[in-house]
């Protein structure tokens, strides 16, 4: 198992995760202008975020977009966390699953090419398929369980013998592919019901939280409904908020300071 | 509605996706030496295999395991086809799906980095989540459906009112996703049973079928469960048995020629 969340969470009594979603065009002019543009703009939030954090999360999507210039500062933002500040917790938000072996080439880019500690993958393709992330107990398989996005009802909320989809994820992740102990679910602050639901299927389970700010999700409903018995058990994740704000080594204090409120 | 498929498949009278799923370790070792070593083996199988294929499908697992230089090659692919095989239906097998506006970021990876006629999508998060990719008319969605891995039943055959999940996917795709007449589903070709479901909900709807030959699908199977009033409806893909063969040339030949037996 992988303790590298809780160890680094509780050192320094933070729940937060930056966002390092670093879309080229919200970039600011100075960053547009440089070599690596992506990768300048993520060193900076880097170092100024890095002592609250106790995890960065970078959405794939945001470095695919500029094909493999895009992918080269990527690989440059996690060498730099990695050498910076190797006790931070890192999660490739890449939302993959493909078809048995097929994984592997999934699995060489987000921890070989790419060395995340952690990768965000859908649930659809059933257990079998993702094995090959299962078995890598040195990395954490980040399932999604509840979406935060408005249309996450369309299968999560379809019921099966009384229970939704959701649940049966939940449910799965928890009984049969944890064997490793290297499991955690996707579950959005947009939900906090759902979240208190989950929670009570999966035990102490980690919950990766997006939703928080821009979507609408509230700090507070998401400490009460998903803190885990250890008083963690929660990765709560913040990206536009912070790393497009003004200040953002302020903004990441003062979301530390706002779990710290409802955590204490 | 994009017709390129079907113009294609009717043009040469073939129902068969060639798969450009050139893992690094298999190939052979003359191009393994190359500069470009997946591009030039790709370039070489496009060349044996053109005539007889409707449509080229690359998996992008392959290409990301290997990081930029990967991603770099997979366009060099694409602009190939492009350029010297126009009127050939490409799709790129990413199985994406985030939510709302992230979807942007996999779009411009797809569709302006690569150029690539359709995506495979996970349908797990709904249709709001994916809508970006609804809204490229000039663009094909194909949705994963029914998988063709052992472990598929996990989750789609959950039982909702009387229906498994995939019914239901099915469903929702052809009455609410497919208003701009831009989606496909991907159809396992190991489950001829529920494909033959799939086409009594769907109608005409084309099916990107993987898993004939190594995964166990049978062609005549296939044909027969899935063809549609048209006389296609099929894309019947496959990738090792041809591109790892002695004569790709000749196995491609074999194939359409074993679809056309059916299908005649």
């Amino acid at each position: 198992m992988n303790n590298k969340y809780d160890t680094r969470a509780k050192e320094i009594n933070s729940l937060l995760c930056v966002g390092l979603d670093s879309d080229f065009a919200k970039l600011p002019e100075k960053f547009k202008a440089m070599e690596f543009p992506q990768f300048e703009f993520n060193k900076w939030i880097i170092d100024q975020t890095a002592e609250y954090t106790a995890s960065f999360k970078a959405n794939s999507a945001f470095y695919e977009a500029r094909g493999d210039q895009g992918l080269r500062e990527l690989k440059m933002t996690i060498d730099y966390i990695n050498q910076n500040h190797p006790t931070i917790f890192t999660i490739l938000d890449a939302k993959r699953a493909d078809i048995g072996n097929t994984n592997n080439g999934y699995i060489q880019f987000a921890y070989e090419y790419l060395s995340f500690d952690s990768v965000t993958l859908h649930p659809y393709l059933g257990r079998e398929a993702i094995d090959p992330f299962l078995y890598r107990t040195d990395k954490t398989s980040i399932i999604l369980c509840r979406t935060s996005n408005p249309g996450a009802r369309d299968f999560q909320d379809l019921i099966v013998d009384g229970k939704m989809v959701y649940e049966i994820v939940a449910e799965k992740v928890s009984t049969e592919w944890n064997t490793n102990n290297n499991c955690m679910l996707v579950v959005g602050a947009t939900y906090p019901e759902e979240m208190k639901k989950i929670r009570s299927i999966v035990g102490d389970m980690t919950f990766l939280v997006p939703g928080i700010g821009a979507q609408g999700g509230s700090v507070e409903d998401v400490v009460k409904a998903g803190l885990n018995t250890k008083g963690l058990g929660l990765i709560i994740h913040s990206a536009r908020g912070i790393i497009f704000a003004e200040d953002p080594k302020m903004e990441a204090l003062k979301l530390r300071d706002e779990i710290r409120k409802y955590t204490a």
